[in-house]
């Protein structure tokens, strides 16, 4: 059932899985997924990604660009096609099926319990060849991370975001951070604010900076996330979502959750493992007795903080640069 | 008088910068100088390095290795060669030219008086053709940093390590501090200390950790650096010297100095523009809320703490990661 792609293959399919990044952090409840249509000639018959809040789907968009030229072509998705209806719109298996496509390659199979194989199975049962690609459903599952968290932890996918000194400053003892890094490092937080459906701070940062919280860059103004405030009482200002404890992101609209601050903040969702992604900033400064960018997590044994992290990327952002973080999780 | 080297000649001149590392922490008071002689026919015909304590130096090493092959041939040499008499040994200008070398190329002029360009001129005036490349220059000094830095500032080279958490902590709270970083990081910073005739803690870190302070290397053992004490009173262990301020180094015996800790002798020598040299040794943990790496350095003003550090080099010791910042200075 898995067979490892050619070589054109894994290039359409690590394109499919780059479409199905544009949809992120707008599809929710759906999975962002990507989807290349290629035709029986090996030229590109249609492209699509899932549209505004899940529909229409990336099958549904690329097909109807297709049109004919579907017909005996192949399917390169990101996600396994859905085998379920919905009142929503038509099942995209049943899409591919009638539209003729030869071959479905894809990255990752669907965990919906109302798809979960059923989609392949489908597809197969209409004499359409169906190949997993297992080298590129890493890729494929951290595009649609935010889908796969809510499938697997019923909540969204956390980004933790710290901007510190060398010695792990996020501010002066007196709680000056203006500036810590430089307008490139500022401007990539920005872009990271615009993939993120939700963004959170502490009554401290609320309180202390009056944060806007918005996407400061040209022709994204609009894709800034909904603000939440954590904090155990106390009301949010207008506009702004509450929760008291980390574990009730679970309820919040939306699949991917963006936690900017402060340090107390940081280690109540560190403390309960509700980070998956660290994005560290740093400039190369030295500030020395500074503010710390993270308060008590409750670790009592260095042994146990060992393997819990692994760099996935650097970025230079001069004079600063960025690492990424991705928690490790068996399985 | 300042000649690009052609390919080859760049190539010989950095092995010779190469070879003047070899001498590093053993030399002073001299300068650890690399020097390869390649003969008529462009055939390595002898290499040296300055030997302990400043003699034998690295041309005469080379020379004596040459014999009659340095005739017409081309020393490479790192710095500038001495042209002053010394009770200690011949002046290397003189066996340059007693030897027939056609040509010398130098990466570095010596900024000691005693010689500052009157190798060249002598040189010159036996009719040996002196080009010197200044490209290589920032490489011969960095090479030779312990050297410089007592040439221009009357102090050891000083390099600061620090060992942190990604929030910058070095130990918990409690104080445990074994181990944030894994073994490959560890027998680098041994390496450390063996490239260094000094090495420095302050008495909360003696009196916590009894620290060894020595080079568990094999085939290294011998080269533990001299064990230096910075404590505003009180003795020092047997064996130990003993410093009261940061600007006492200027006595210490050695032009290369390594700060190991505590945060506040960290501090102490960042806060009197002391340091030289950032080892930044980070695994890839969370502690939150331990003990920070840096104490109170006197900022007071974000906008000062930046354009002092630049990143030079980074490596990978799995899973843990070094990163050397250098102190940007004027001229």
């Amino acid at each position: 059932m898995t067979t490892p792609p050619a070589k054109a293959d894994a290039a359409w399919l690590a394109a499919a899985i780059a479409l199905s990044e544009r949809g992120r952090a707008r599809t929710a409840p759906n999975p962002s997924v990507g989807c290349i249509l290629i035709d029986a000639d090996g030229r590109v018959a249609g492209r699509g990604w899932t549209g505004a809040c899940g529909r229409p789907h990336a099958e549904a968009v690329a097909l109807a660009q297709a049109g004919d030229r579907a017909r005996g072509g192949t399917a390169y998705v990101s996600l396994e096609p859905c085998a379920h209806v919905s009142p929503r719109g038509p099942c995209c298996t049943d899409l591919l099926i009638a539209a003729g496509v030869a071959r479905v390659l894809i990255a990752a199979g669907d965990p919906d319990v109302r798809t979960n194989g059923a989609g392949i199975t489908r597809l197969r049962a209409a004499g359409i060849e169906v190949a997993v690609a297992a080298a590129h459903a890493p890729q494929a599952r951290a595009a649609m991370a935010g889908f796969f968290t809510r499938q697997r932890a019923a909540r969204p996918f956390v980004t933790l975001k710290l901007a510190t000194s060398l010695d792990g400053c996020i501010a002066l003892a007196d709680g000056t951070s203006r500036w810590i890094t430089g307008p490139a490092a500022r401007a990539h937080a920005h872009l990271e604010r615009a993939r993120h459906e939700l963004i959170l701070v502490g009554r401290g940062t609320l309180e202390a900076d009056e944060p806007r919280l918005d996407v400061r860059l040209p022709g994204l103004e609009a894709r800034a996330p909904q603000r939440v405030l954590l904090s155990s009482a106390g009301a949010a200002p207008e506009g702004w979502l509450a929760i008291r404890t980390p574990a009730e992101i679970a309820a919040l609209p939306g699949d991917h959750l963006l936690v900017e601050g402060g340090a107390r903040v940081a280690a109540a969702f560190l403390a309960a493992d509700l980070v998956d992604r660290l994005l560290l900033y740093r400039a190369p400064i030295l500030i020395g007795g500074g503010l710390p960018g993270l308060a008590d997590i409750g670790l009592t044994d260095l042994a146990a903080a060992h393997g819990r992290w692994r760099l996935t990327d650097t970025r230079d952002f001069a004079p600063d640069r960025l690492e990424v973080y991705e928690r490790e999780r068996a399985g």
